[in-house]
């Protein structure tokens, strides 16, 4: 089946949008920053330029402080150079073993602000903007970015791992590896170092706000696999995405792939919604704001993933943010309300671990 | 070099040794438990019931409730068991791609509920413990656990990925490297379940907390070094250990090496005692008991590694534990109070950091 005979309905996304008021300012002065990075070469550094990381987090806290948000901003810019530089292409990227090592060394520089460099072009940039973090960041705003940023890293070594010994991942294989590897968790844990709300502890922690948490990520990482389709389509590649997933081991075509994600993205996005609601009256003022977060991220990934470059120029020149405007669902693609039967993510439909 | 040859001075551990009275019955309990559960077949059971786990926990947490404290080392007898059985031997010993994959549903294992177990009989008993801790931990104690969980995971995937390429990592990289991959980490964080007394977090996650907690499992993992030398060298052993990498890095000697090692091991301890004595005063009451569990930890860890036959024991039967007496050191290796020259670890002095 060719590129232009899948259909992809709209997406189903009843949250409110917000855009912070001075994006173009931030993206302004964090394209400077990246242009001076030291991350890449010209190419390189167009391509992260092109990625609008500051029009893509200025949806998930649009009510932020401006400095903060840059830094965040900076991070997002950052985490899609090392996506597609060390990740997603190159000599690491169908190694595990070499990946790991870099990735300790990654992670020792968001954790140890002595740590080295050792020759990677991306440690020093990741290294500024953790170091602006820590300028204003509380200590356990920071741990959990840090730890957030382990949890990526490690989704990330499985993914590359998987790829290597050509090992197509089941279902929920895939929504355990994804929930890590799409970066969700870092993206999510600097809501709270941009717009400085930091959430008690003993609500934080709690397996609702966690399970919250999850199905915003997951959310949007089918939602980026909605949006690279396209591109994956039109390359070729093959690698592990929620399509190739379903096509291997349901049997399906493309199309019966992607009917059947937008089914399961839109259950957890039922689910989303309806434990949302019931937790927002007994929350705290911080974890109110932070399930905001959670809405306009998932809202706003949605918009930028329909909108970037990234994901739509099939060739090698980025071109600019797209402006049409954007259609989207009016009713989910199923009614569907019972546990999702994959063991990695039933427990966000378990009503007594959620109650607690 | 022979074994014999090697000369081992005693440790230095200026710390109050501790253990719990109830230690015995909590030890027949544990050894039931993994008797009966399922991690594999009789010999490897010997072997995980001969790591005499609940003598090693006893002495990190001496007040502990007992049955906290049990679960507690039920999750040691599990990790000592799931690391000789599937990091340190075994097929995915040296497959870092296979290995990530299994770190991540092992993880996953411990962060959701509902979490299958796929054919492997560690994920199973780790289910067991895990559910336990969920039963009488808080929300913050658990979150913390698990994060040390995929902490350690990361550091084990490190570690078998440098193996898988014949990569010996230099003594910067090992010790961020061994720092994880010791299980310090997980073994630390239950401290605060197997008591019940969470600090809180504006404390917990201030860089001085992180740096000593890094200090006490960077001393622990140089005394199993230590511990396990003798075993390493009869078994013709090559793998990474700080032995291997000053041999190899330093172009030292056995014996050189153990020196260089036992310098590096007491500057550790002599900043952990230096910096302890300063955050001591001013710690809320939570926080010293989690100091103090520190303390207990890394004198518990020395007095079980000098005895326990997983050490010890050349041969194929494990015995029981060895009670002689232990001789100390009386002062230090070395009286350098100077940083570090090791980048990954030098923010361990950094003043400034430290007394935010």
């Amino acid at each position: 089946m060719s590129v232009t005979e899948v259909e992809l309905p709209p997406i189903f996304c009843p949250l409110e949008p917000g855009i912070h008021s001075r994006v173009r300012d931030i993206e302004a002065r964090a394209e400077k920053w990246v242009r001076s990075s030291g991350m890449g070469g010209d190419e390189e550094l167009a391509w992260i330029v092109a990625s609008h990381s500051a029009d893509f987090f200025a949806r998930f806290a649009p009510t932020a402080d401006a400095d903060r948000l840059l830094v965040a901003a900076l991070w997002v810019y950052w985490g899609f150079g090392f996506d597609d530089a060390r990740c997603d292409n190159g000599p690491l990227s169908a190694d595990p073993g070499a990946f790991a090592a870099l990735a300790g060394r990654v992670q020792r520089a968001v954790e140890a602000p002595s740590a080295a460099s050792a020759s990677e072009p991306y440690i020093p940039a990741l290294k500024d903007i953790v170091g602006r973090f820590r300028a204003f960041g509380g200590p356990a705003q920071l741990r959990r970015f840090a730890v957030a940023h382990r949890a990526w890293l490690s989704g990330v070594t499985w993914q590359i791992g998987n790829a290597s010994r050509g090992h197509m991942p089941d279902l929920d294989e895939f929504l355990a590896m994804r929930l890590l590897s799409s970066g969700g968790e870092p993206t999510f844990a600097m809501l709270e170092l941009a717009t400085g709300v930091e959430v008690p502890g003993r609500e934080m922690h709690r397996p609702v706000v966690r399970a919250l948490t999850e199905m915003a990520i997951a959310i949007a990482a089918l939602d980026n696999d909605r949006h690279s389709l396209r591109k994956e389509l039109s390359r070729g590649h093959t690698d592990q995405n929620v399509y190739t997933v379903l096509m291997r081991h349901q049997d399906l075509s493309v199309q019966e792939a992607v009917d059947a994600a937008t089914r399961l993205r839109d259950r957890v996005m039922l689910r989303f919604l309806d434990v949302q609601e019931r937790v927002l009256p007994q929350a705290g003022e911080e974890l109110r704001h932070y399930l905001s977060g959670l809405r306009y991220g998932v809202r706003g990934n949605a918009e930028w993933g329909l909108r970037v470059p990234r994901y739509l120029s099939l060739g090698h020149v980025p071109g600019g943010l797209d402006d049409t405007p954007l259609e989207w669902a009016q009713r989910p693609a199923t009614d569907d309300r019972s546990p999702l039967r994959l063991p990695a993510v039933a427990w966000w439909w378990d009503e007594d671990l959620l109650s607690r």
